[in-house]
């Protein structure tokens, strides 16, 4: 079954805003094996989202159309469906009365305007809002269906995942097509390149290409997030498609090693967080280059608190001798790396100290090439360690790289080499 | 003149990209005096292409295709291009031979494959590149257009700037229709609310209505970077559309008053920055709630060495009564905050101390609600100083705009009150 997607809103065509919402329905209409050949975006214009909704239904099995459901007069959505359906459209009594709850629930009485929120095309069935005032509509055009639903992301996305993929995976059944499951999975990587990954990996995907491509492996490379393995699974229902995941996230971390860092959602920072919290450490950062930035990536994790005192950000060499101690001399070295994370610990009253040096670019600092980074690392009962690495990019992708390697020399300590 | 505009590429129909280039070539063509009424995404299918374009150009007046000029296989549009045109590919030996040469250049040879980027539908007009291989196409299809353009962005607005807009500008002449420039200019402003900038502009913006709607003003909320006044006009020539700018840009700044910090490109950081390096004054920082999140954007500017010392981020209340000097005591308070303020100018030893400290959320601290802020301010020759706010919206909310809170208020003592 082929499906388009219609993106209503004239900020669109102006770029006032990116269209998001499409990109989000084009993945998951992916994820749950619906086939999508095409996009369209279109203004608030009455002729132009018919013309848009013919459009898509000559060249497509169904459309979700998404936008246009609000209570003000340039929401007109619901009437270019009711004409493309060539139907009236009527006002449901079960949906006003729904509509006047919320409000009259936050002590206001319904605005007039939102009873056209009501009205529904004759024949179409409401999908019942959870989340805001909109109903979502289901509305059936021949053997063909225009889904609709709101513009408002999270009300868009869950009324998406509740009331149609369901039908679409109904209709599909019932045309006698394979309705597979796809489920994905994210390895979260760093410390080696894409490149070294790929060669790592290679055999797998060989052997999974040979064997008919399901799972199928992806990279993709994201800054600070580190390198992304994606894992992707298809199967005719959900627990054979995750134990298919499961059996091969196994496989790529065998194969991957100690540069898998978390899976899905994990940061590099949740799991150093994590890390220190469950050993009840606290961290004291000392930052050259990146100024800053590893101890704001550090304090957006809620409870950061528990285990983060703080940062000297040393990012004139006066402040790396005066406040830090490093030794009179070149700042871009080791030793001062070294120095640097024992004075972050000893200033900030920490168990580890963790400290970064180098050259930003674009010009040479200390006759050392812009990429250049030297992260020191200082705790208890160890000796204060460093680390050289030579990063690619501009000022902005060094200290991007620069604090997720620094935050991987201390991942390693604590996970891999046991208690620091 | 409408023109619909058309992106090629499976990766923004699966969502694995977001579709910024449409959102660029719709601003711009609106800027541009040109209508778009529609937009597409279509994959890398041949019969797909065709038939988006074909839409397009039933719909539309000119297509402005974007994307699949590449040298691989999947890189198609020029044969959906000339299978719409109706004509054969040629190969252009001069493009050849400029492709051969960018090689050459690098010291490499062409690859093979890099020779279909010259085949030229039959009656199609290159556009030379500047910035990479793939030219662009200017194609003829009747009295209707398309322009092919690579998907690259920095190759695709150039290219568009350059060889598009001046086109459809002298097909738009020679269909008789009004050809207007549109300027505009963005005044960056903090300080004042959205709804108080509409309060103090209503007049004005009233007395533009009133006079037929040209310029136009328009407000956008952006976080950490202020809010922004959007003076747009329109007039038969770029110097009429510009002296119009200038006025209204007038108008408006002395409306505003000090709130205005800047225009354009403009960012808070790099105002106060320029300030301090113009009257040679040195800056440390003390953060709490922002966790380093000032001195990252500040360190973010080229040449920041010249006048950032560094920050002490004190996020746990020991570090800001050990390193800081701050009194025993609560933390989120106005005499806390000064007294950071003192501290960061003396440990970091600067001319001028700014410091912020306060509660992100989501939960309360010392009994203050998330949101509450204090900026202190150190200076010599002045009485250290502090600012309380209380700032909407989540954690990461707080934080940007306790952000620009601390810099705004150190650009009025520096631009408005003379020197520090």
């Amino acid at each position: 079954m082929r499906v388009e997607i219609v993106a209503v809103g004239t900020e669109l065509l102006l770029g006032q805003i990116a269209d998001t919402n499409s990109a989000w329905l084009g993945e998951q209409l992916a994820l749950g094996g619906v086939d999508s050949h095409f996009h369209q975006a279109v203004g608030d214009n009455l002729d132009r989202i018919v013309l848009a909704l013919r459009t898509a239904l000559a060249r497509s099995d169904g459309v979700v159309v998404c936008g246009g459901l609000g209570p003000t007069h340039d929401d007109i959505t619901r009437d270019a469906i009711a004409e493309v359906m060539n139907v009236a459209l009527v006002r449901d009594p079960v949906i006003v009365e729904k509509i006047g709850q919320m409000f009259s629930s936050r002590g206001r009485a319904m605005p007039e305007s939102n009873g056209r929120q009501a009205d529904v095309p004759i024949g179409a069935t409401p999908i019942i809002q959870v989340m805001g005032t909109a109903p979502g509509l289901v509305c059936p055009v021949g053997h063909k269906v225009v889904y609709a639903l709101p513009g408002v992301p999270y009300e868009m996305s869950e009324m998406f995942t509740r009331g149609v993929l369901p039908d679409l995976h109904r209709r599909m059944a019932a045309r006698g097509e394979d309705v597979s499951v796809i489920v994905s999975r994210v390895v979260r990587t760093w410390g080696n390149s894409e490149s070294g990954l790929a060669e790592v990996l290679a055999p797998r995907i060989a052997a999974l290409d040979a064997a008919g491509g399901n799972p199928t492996i992806a990279f993709l490379a994201s800054g600070m997030e580190g390198i992304k393995v994606r894992i992707t699974a298809k199967a005719a229902d959900t627990a054979a498609a995750e134990a298919l995941l499961r059996a091969e996230e196994e496989q790529v971390t065998a194969l991957v090693g100690e540069a898998v860092f978390g899976f899905d959602d994990d940061t590099m920072e949740s799991v150093v967080g994590a890390a220190l919290k469950k050993r009840h450490l606290s961290l004291g950062l000392a930052e050259s280059l990146t100024g800053g930035l590893v101890a704001s990536r550090l304090v957006a994790i809620p409870g950061a608190s528990d285990w983060f005192r703080g940062s000297v950000v040393s990012y004139a060499s006066g402040v790396k001798h005066d406040v830090l101690g490093v030794p009179d001399g070149p700042v871009v070295t080791a030793e001062a790396a070294r120095a640097m994370a024992e004075g972050a610990r000893r200033v900030l009253g920490a168990d580890v100290g963790l400290a970064l040096t180098g050259v930003a670019g674009p010009d040479e600092q200390e006759g050392r090439t812009p990429g250049t980074v030297f992260v020191g690392l200082a705790r208890a009962g160890a000796e204060t360690e460093s680390l050289e690495a030579h990063l690619p990019g501009d000022r902005d992708r060094v200290r991007q790289y620069a604090t997720i390697s620094a935050l991987d020399l201390l991942r390693r300590r604590l996970v891999h080499d046991g208690h620091v």
